[in-house]
């Protein structure tokens, strides 16, 4: 099995993305890496990239140069990963898309759903891969509840909840931090603040582990540290295409929460409930039954759950190799193996609708609106 | 210090909640249990009373020769609880505080805000105690987070969100049992499924740690098993008058959760968790600091926490305790010493607001109402 | 149903031990609180027992006049409870059972083997009932794990595994606190101080669910807190008569753990985890499969668990109502319903023999030495 | 910063081991992955190892072929893994530490005390590194507690009990499964079953934390499946050189406990608490206050935990980065930056006495036996 190549752009010296991504890429050796634009700085990216072994000629300066030099090249890259400032991905995710290569986008893809669309054309034109880093759907037991419910194993489901709630954002007398204060300013961060940052996060699991579609919403926001601009906290109800209700939280305020991103589905004939602080257990319960702890590594897992687990039931997995379940799974695609739960361009679009349309139902005081992007209407 | 008498209505042979209130009210040795009128079937009420120790010609046949036969007794009961079929509550406990005796009325206090409103004017005219038992409340921990919100240990509180769910109406093919049935069925249960039943407890919960009222709230009901009524499932936004962002979720096809009470609160600086499944912790972090867990029984608890732990630290005190704090405090209360923690008659009308403004605010998708009672606007 | 009378010796004004006992005496209405003798000033007892709403000829000024005072009434007491300091607990329990009373005695029932099978051969002889209090066995969920062994479900038990361990003891400067000290001094808490005052409870329940008995042991001892003569910490290694291996480790120097008094029982075929913490749960795995929590309350628990649940499932009860439970299966007994999973005399004097057989081994270095009782061998 | 070069031993294709070596080395851009010699079966290994990107001259068929190899050349190896059949680690590691090069030995190091006191000479004599890879020391979080310890944050340290506890082996009908067979065989397992397999990671973490050594011990073994000759269920009690009393329990048949991992430190000022399961939470409690969650990547932690947290507060990470933590060391020490938290040959040497020890210790009875190789007594 051929190694794959892969390039970054982004994640420079002293960036917490860029050793998250450097690692998930390489845990499983499936990528060697052979390419970067690490740094908006050229010399300093060109100097960093050769510190961490890639070849002089490899060692792009910005992206331009990158995308020029990889096209002319036999060997190029198989992946380039976009882990630059958030106004920047759709520009650099769509030329690479458009000049062959497959793309790993962070979150969000684009800033507007009209972008969102255009990825969406132009990754189906080009027929390249367009992955975005929704990496949370990629923990094993995230995966053992999605085959779960595609199953059938909790009947229809009725019902999602889910939070993703922290509290470092919660002390006022840090609000002018430069770290916090840009999230909730319209003008670096967008439309939205705290739903776009983590509660698109529990959206897209919420849509994942049922299979399903945001199709309404209906959204409260409040910025309770009343100097920010965009919200700090967010409830968001939602109904999907399937009927099911949703419920999602979010907030930056709650103090005391470290990372509370948990989620509860619940069906016909059963229901679970997973927590990223403690990834590794699924709970089930199966109506009138009783609560079981579902362990990564278990014997008799569903296939994507298993294929994920590499070390023995009850030795914890955690954030960085969910991270690096991606690439996986990236690996796997581009090597022609589909994988159909891999967070991909309709994601992102979908996300970035949600984002837009909870803007215009809060402040529309709660208004129902339609939450599709027009492509899938 | 003289033992005080109690009565109780409804409450029967092969009830709950008799032997729930019987326990609550003679646990801690204040009450006596002296009269009943515990069945609707006068003989076999008389009869159960008597068996229960209650003397011949205090075990009545129903409440109004209750009424009138404790009415005219020099050793007249100090207390009656109304245990009664809730849409029975408002007559009888408008009927005996008119008549002068201080009431524990079952929740819900009334069916209409109007009744409610009227008991609220007749607890005032005649100064007798009117509680509602929001027993929930009385638990030491709660005590220890109302105290320490009241004190400004948190700061201004800016966000509460509770949530009070079940699964076990969950099964659809169970959803004729009658048991079940009647919760969604408007001609038994009024307006209003689970937010009326469980999710009632939890906004009382939210005001009464926040010790603030509930100005305007916007809700989302579903009834997930479609040949209900009346919504199996909640979601209600809410603003307190000092301002407080609130929200409730409540769900009685939660599947799994066997009873998913819990609030978390969170002020400028600090935050609080609260569960009832493990009463005797709350959970707190300061902001900036370190998550601790504040034990029932520990040292220098606040007096009206400590005063209702019973036992030494770590050692449980569950739900019927609990009730038996509400008697605690009825006796001091009985006996001349205030206690402001006693859920009363303003209570129950304001429960019964938001639940009406819950029901019309969802029925307007989503819409954003007043939820205060007329008196208290 | 005729209520029962009952009378208390100790459990004085201030106690902690009198309203624990009253509370689970009279919480379900079996018993009327009839006699007392509640202090060592005799007339400080016969004020409060009065103030206690006991009739003044029974309230009594030591346990000397309240036997013969009961024994010469037609209206007798059916259940007297001995909470007097340790060294009492034999004299006052043989006499109440030479005279016919049934008798509830605090642990340790004695102070010496020969004492406790002095009593074991008095309450044969009178047939009267000899209850201890190892209330913590009378949680609905030990008795559904005890009834889970009892009929096979998780095979033959391999391997018992507890520890009851506090850090209460753990402050040296608060070591001379007399409230502390005296439990180290052999003068005044007898052979043995933490495994005698916690640890044997452990004991008992690993008997009590295994339903089996102490064969043999060895034991080592620590006194962490050097000025302590008696042992702070103990570690006990057992083997049952059925071959089941046992382990039990007690300490009061285990700073954090507020009461870690937990249970792990594996069998052949499974196994379970039960916590006086969270007293409401029985954590169940079965060889194979996967683990699961049964909860007070559910459908289908074995009778002696259903029978001792007062409220709805995920609704808990805690160490008072564990403590009740105790007197409703005394009830039950006076008034001829057998119940075998009452802790008796048998279990009183095993206890001690286990002490004292702790005590030698840990001063032989740990020798392994018969644990019974000589009238048991 | 110069990348090194790593080479492995033993963990061929299909191996769990090797893929979590090479996760470990790679993660972090340390090491390339140089040279291999990976399967008993030379052309396999040759093959193998190309295929993960080793160049053709350095896939070699056997460790003997490797030694001579990489001692040729100027760009030797900077660091091999031995992950070898147990009884083969004693010969390859002390070959390849007296041709100069620094060694990660899989545990046990050595099957005989005698074997691993002339590692811990040789490893002295030729100034290598010779690190074991008792891996679960490197958690940020134990990493913190051992600071804290040997900051004085406890005090001195009175108590340390622990326990590695598994139920996999617990399925009698299982237990001819050779996977599970050997290792209750003393021809293929040694002196020591679950002792010498889980129990050992307890032992060494009880030293690691509390920065002492074990001076002697009691041992009581059990084999609770009666066709297995080396025990599956072991307690060893054990008294550290500073006085620390410890506590050590480990079991293969404990139904239901998927890696019951955990340790507790009771010191004169505090204790903590740290489970395998849980592993980014490290639970602190100072002497007479409240219990503390002390957070992996929390601000202000000791260096050492912090320079091994790889994302933020609440992100978790897990076993296979525990490892990585080990080669993360390596590389520093390699490159000259001491790392006194590496576990050594030192360590590997004191855990074979220790396995002995208690192996002699539970066949005399429990007798206390001196548990220090000859060469630290």
């Amino acid at each position: 099995m051929r190694k794959l190549k892969w390039g970054m752009i982004g994640g420079g010296e002293g960036s917490q993305i860029g050793p998250a991504h450097r690692l998930g890429a390489l845990a499983d050796g499936h990528f060697s890496f052979a390419a970067g634009a690490l740094d908006h700085r050229p010399e300093a990216g060109r100097e960093y990239a050769q510190r961490l072994g890639i070849a002089a000629d490899r060692a792009y300066g910005d992206w331009r140069e990158m995308l020029e030099g990889e096209r002319r090249r036999d060997d190029r890259i198989d992946l380039v990963t976009v882990a630059t400032p958030n106004a920047t991905h759709f520009e650099i995710t769509k030329a690479f898309l458009k000049a062959g290569f497959n793309v790993l986008c962070e979150k969000p893809m684009t800033m507007t759903v009209e972008e969102g669309e255009e990825i969406v054309r132009v990754a189906k034109t080009t027929g390249r891969i367009c992955a975005v880093n929704y990496c949370y759907s990629a923990y094993p037991m995230v995966r053992q509840a999605r085959a779960m419910v595609r199953a059938g194993e909790i009947g229809k489901v009725r019902l999602v909840v889910t939070n993703f709630s922290h509290g470092h954002h919660g002390d006022a007398t840090d609000a002018d931090n430069p770290r916090v204060r840009w999230r909730y300013d319209p003008a670096m961060a967008g439309v939205s603040g705290q739903f776009a940052d983590c509660g698109i996060h529990a959206l897209h699991m919420a849509c994942f582990i049922c299979d399903d579609q945001v199709e309404s919403l209906s959204a409260d926001f409040a910025s309770t540290i009343s100097s920010r601009e965009l919200e700090d906290d967010a409830m968001v109800n939602f109904r999907m295409s399937g009927g099911t209700v949703g419920r999602l939280w979010t907030s930056s305020v709650a103090i005391g929460r470290q990372h509370g991103f948990d989620i509860q589905v619940f069906g016909e004939t059963g229901g679970f409930r997973w927590a990223s602080e403690q990834p590794n257990q699924l709970v089930y319960t199966p109506v009138g039954g009783r609560t079981e702890i579902i362990e990564k590594g278990e014997a008799g897992l569903h296939p994507d759950a298993q294929r994920l687990s590499r070390v023995a039931i009850a030795h914890p997995e955690g954030f960085p190799l969910a991270v690096a379940n991606i690439y996986c799974d990236l690996a796997d695609a581009i090597r022609g193996e589909v994988r159909d739960c891999l967070p991909g361009a309709a994601d992102g679009v979908r996300s970035m609708a949600a984002v837009h349309t909870a803007v215009a139902s809060a402040r529309d005081g709660g208004a129902w609106l339609d939450a599709r992007p027009s492509i899938f209407r």
